[in-house]
């Protein structure tokens, strides 16, 4: 086993071809031996395996800095800086991350998770570099997916403006997480399928020279054609607009044509984007056939069949279905409801919908900013948009949700799918701050709804109500509740009692309801009676209850699987504050002020103590305070 | 006056070229007569004079639905949709708003201020008239400096996929505020200057025309050439590469020219982008010689000479020019520090700091996501780099503050110029949210200075610092202390108590300082004594202060000019909440749950309550309301 040999990038600098072959052989055998068992990316790294040996044997790492967009296609990266012994734990509690972390190697240049901020990072990288003036090479590596989001292309322009020396490996697998959308997706296939655009630019060179004797005007005008116009006439001149000198179309699974155009590009200067066309899930048949179901896998999918043993849990079903199911009957009734996702139509549960209503269904693209005021713009034209997108991403679209949305007080329901702890993609995917970054905004409805059956009445509420809104939802699914046969509306601003107690109000949201339930039943063993309440509305409050609990001098706990800072018990604070109502005793639970890391997401909420055990424990030492204060 | 009788757009619809002429002229000088009164954007609606009467001759508003980008250039578009009157209230306090406004005209169909948002508008438009089956023009205008903002991309890349029908006016007048960079900025250069790209299109026909006979295998190549490579062979061939049909350049000022592309735009089906070429500030000399200065003038500058009056206030510091001050002293001690800006380069001062270090100054253009992931990336590479960004736009570079500089923690200093109420500008541009969006998000240090004196020890302190750590300072200048001579580092998390008093407690940040320390003075005449600490810090607070108020039992008033929800006040009665400090009295003020309209700045902080007198009717009735409690 050669692999076994391999422990820094300087140990494949001496390789040869037929070696580096075999060493990818292996490397995929790695990959797909150890990722049965942890689970994890998959395609993307089966189909990164020569790219990645090739940057590693042109490239001298840490000295030259590599930039993974995105990230999950890092793997044999980390393969090959030292970290195979770690595969065991990739992703789980404690262990290695999915993602480059530069805490984890000197070779992970920048953390990464979202998608489309590699050539930024890799521009202040090589600026920096120049500032010192320093030796050595900046590379981008990025998806033809991240290449549809706006800070790429702000970052081409940038760096093709001022000339930047660095190269962009365009890892081009027809892809992001599904198939791309958008022009740029078409224009690369354009580069990648056409072999004239390959041969173009020798087709031309051998046009020219033909009539190169002619000497007649047209060969003044040819040669005016070579002058100005010698950016029209290469393959992939929509870079080489933008500053760039382009290579390839290339194989990236052919090595020495990888090695040869990452000397080539090594040795240009400037800006450089160097296209590399590669399979996902290459070498592992199952994976290329279907590179969209194979982009990640749960652990113990069977390594022949490619399949994950089903794991019986047929009772609660999933947000991302419900959603799907509960958009479609919306949109049977509502000729206006139309949905909107920025390349979350498969995770989101959307793409059901699509099947079911292709004209009401718009995948933008992984394009967060234009995806909001997009559905703005429905709104204004009459429609009544959903957006489904993460939390996590909805950051990239807060400017917009501000300015096209709330400001024009727009009928637009957003869909916050991934809200609280994600689980195995750690810091950069948890759901930790949209309820207190929408919270400020005025014009906002914020809900969160307690189970799956709460979940199609609260996305009912949403598209009828005549504002903006957001629901967020966990990772997951509902608890196996009871569902209505019809939709109602839900009052806006109403909370729901689902505990009668005298002792202590447990207020709670979306999915901590079942939670302080949970506590309110371990609570009452030790004698102590908890009012559990399922606030569903965090903005506007339940004020009504808010001032009943205060006449009755009612101590409280609020629970929300978002950060506590302007979180929902800021919320309540701040209520009782305004209308000058002191002396409440108010504990507010919620997420740390900490980048909470990869794991299992129970693990995770144990972790930072968002579960029975910890509610049971405040309350109960919540009240030796009290008496000690009276 | 042809402008006496126009009232509606409909009004100019049997004008001929001779009459819209002269109705340009008629506009232009009610303009400069108007805005020498009022102040106001100015040179870019000089310069779209002649393309906003070419639109409304042409296209049919309010059926057909014209979005403006930004919306500083829609003057014209007012004054020909019956708001001439409204005029002399531009920009004022219940005035008319100095952006289209949805609230204000049936001919305002988006709400704007921001840049970039029109094609995305427009595609939700016309997405919704595809739905319903309608038949209406949906067009965009957009300027060259929008181009460069990613969202724009987004949205091209989206419709030019989809095949959406819709225009795209790119009103291209080499700038944004000041001239534009990046490499779309070069290419639309070329596309505008270079005679030979203009007319390579009739060129190349001829060119293959003359070929066409030859009858050999050349012949067959040139046909290749025709089929495979039509969207090389045209001018604009970038935006043919996103599936736009691309018409012009032409001359925004010729009516005939611009009346006939429009009508040509208005027949072709699909994604068309129409390339305007126009001058700001055309037609006033002054203007179009000084086009950056001209951008937006103030009330009461020389119609004749172009220059405002110099109001007489010298001695106060404006924050912009201390900022450009204080960044050449710091960067000649540190060649580590480097700054950023999304295309905030005279509005935040920096352009001088260019002057003095023109290779460690970057104006991105108006890219705020690549400009936060770039300084990341600088971050990443050794240097201090000093983001230069307002309020309102770094809601645009969330993500990129929580996913690359907060989570990796890096030493960037964000300096949030026009936090607060900025006045003129409205809703769109308040700078009401940063400290309840930046709170949230572990890592980050937020500090806001009291005074030019406090803000150059703030900004040593933030470059200085070691981790992500933003400064917020509103609009305008510093209230006149003396100056130290030199910086001193500011204990993190420390406040500073500027008086002391047993009564209440006044917790002042940045700019409510003075405002409280006003209001401790008319409150010592009634005989309260309130202690005012100027916090200098959102977060961390100091706790120590906190827990000595605590232990005075003191009733505490919170004031920030920034949004109540989430914002410094909550954070006082979090951290109370945490430690289990029950009891406080607490009044958190600041902004309201409102989008704040325009107006002047003071006014606004009357209207919102932000001022001394507001200040002390709280304490007074504060004082009350504890006795019938205790």
């Amino acid at each position: 086993m050669l692999l076994d040999k391999i422990n820094t990038p300087s140990d494949i600098k001496n390789l040869s071809v037929e070696q580096l072959n075999q060493l990818a052989e292996e490397i995929r055998q790695f990959l797909i031996e150890n990722l049965a068992t942890t689970g994890g990316h998959f395609g993307s790294n089966l189909g990164a395996v020569e790219l990645t040996l090739a940057l590693h044997q042109v490239f001298d790492s840490p000295k030259d800095k590599i930039i993974w967009d995105v990230g999950h296609q890092a793997y044999v990266h980390k393969i090959l800086t030292g970290r195979k012994h770690l595969f065991p734990s990739l992703r789980k509690f404690k262990g290695m991350a999915g993602f480059p972390k530069r805490s984890e190697s000197e070779h992970d240049m920048f953390d990464v998770g979202h998608a489309s901020t590699s050539i930024s990072a890799a521009m202040g990288y090589a600026t920096a570099r120049d500032i010192a003036g320093e030796d050595h090479k900046v590379i981008a590596v990025i998806g033809d997916g991240s290449m549809t989001g706006g800070m790429a292309f702000e970052a081409l322009n940038h760096a093709g403006h001022v000339g930047t020396d660095m190269l962009v490996v365009l890892n081009d697998n027809e892809m992001s997480i599904a198939p791309n959308v958008g022009a740029i997706s078409n224009y690369l296939t354009k580069l990648r399928v056409d072999p004239t655009y390959s041969s173009f630019k020798k087709d031309v060179v051998n046009f020219l020279h033909k009539f190169g004797d002619l000497g007649d005007k047209t060969t003044r005008l040819i040669d005016r054609f070579k002058d100005s116009f010698k950016s029209f006439i290469v393959p992939g001149m929509l870079f080489e607009e933008f500053g760039f000198t382009y290579l390839g179309p290339i194989n990236g699974h052919d090595l020495p044509t990888l090695l040869t155009y990452m000397q080539r590009a090594k040795k240009t200067k400037g800006p450089v984007l160097l296209h590399v066309v590669t399979q996902k899930g290459k070498g592992y048949a199952v994976a290329a056939d279907a590179p969209d179901k194979m982009h990640s896998v749960s652990k113990g999918f069977n390594v022949v069949k490619g399949d994950t043993p089903k794991v019986v849990k047929p009772a609660p079903p999933q947000y991302p279905n419900l959603f799907a199911e509960t958009m479609i009957e919306l949109a049977k009734r509502d000729p206006d409801l139309v949905a909107i996702t920025p390349a979350m139509l498969p995770g989101s549960g959307l793409i059901k919908f699509q099947e079911a209503f292709p004209e009401r269904c718009f995948d933008v693209g992984i394009a967060e900013q234009h995806s909001a005021t997009f559905a703005a713009g429905l709104a204004c034209g009459g429609k009544k948009p959903v957006l489904a997108i993460y939390s996590t991403f909805l950051q990239r679209a807060y400017d917009q949700a501000i300015h096209d949305i709330a400001i024009q007080n727009l009928p637009v329901t957003i869909a916050i799918d991934r809200a609280g702890l994600v689980g195995n993609d750690g810091e950069t995917h948890q759901g930790a701050f949209d309820i207190a970054f929408l919270r400020c905004v005025p014009n906002f409805t914020i809900m969160a709804p307690k189970d799956e059956n709460e979940f199609r009445h609260m996305l009912y509420t949403g598209v009828n109500h005549n504002g903006p809104i957001a629901m967020r939802y966990p990772r997951g699914g509902g608890v196996g509740v009871a569902m209505d046969a019809d939709f109602k509306m839900l009052p806006i601003g109403k909370s729901e009692t689902v505990r009668e107690g005298k002792d202590i109000a447990i207020l709670a949201l979306g999915s901590m309801v079942q939670v302080a339930e949970k506590a309110a039943d371990v609570l009452h063993e030790s004698g102590i009676d908890a009012k559990v309440v399922n606030m569903r509305f965090v903005k506007p409050l339940d004020e009504e209850l808010l001032l009943d609990l205060a006449k009755q001098g009612m101590r409280i706990v609020t629970i929300e699987e978002g950060s506590t800072i302007g979180g929902m018990g800021s919320a309540v604070m701040e209520f009782y504050a305004l209308q000058r109502i002191y002396g409440m005793e108010i504990y507010p639970m919620g997420l740390p002020d900490l980048f909470i890391e990869h794991g299992d997401p129970q693990q995770l909420l144990d972790h930072v103590g968002l579960n029975a055990d910890s509610v049971v424990e405040l309350v109960k030492s919540m009240a030796p305070l009290k008496q000690k204060r009276a």
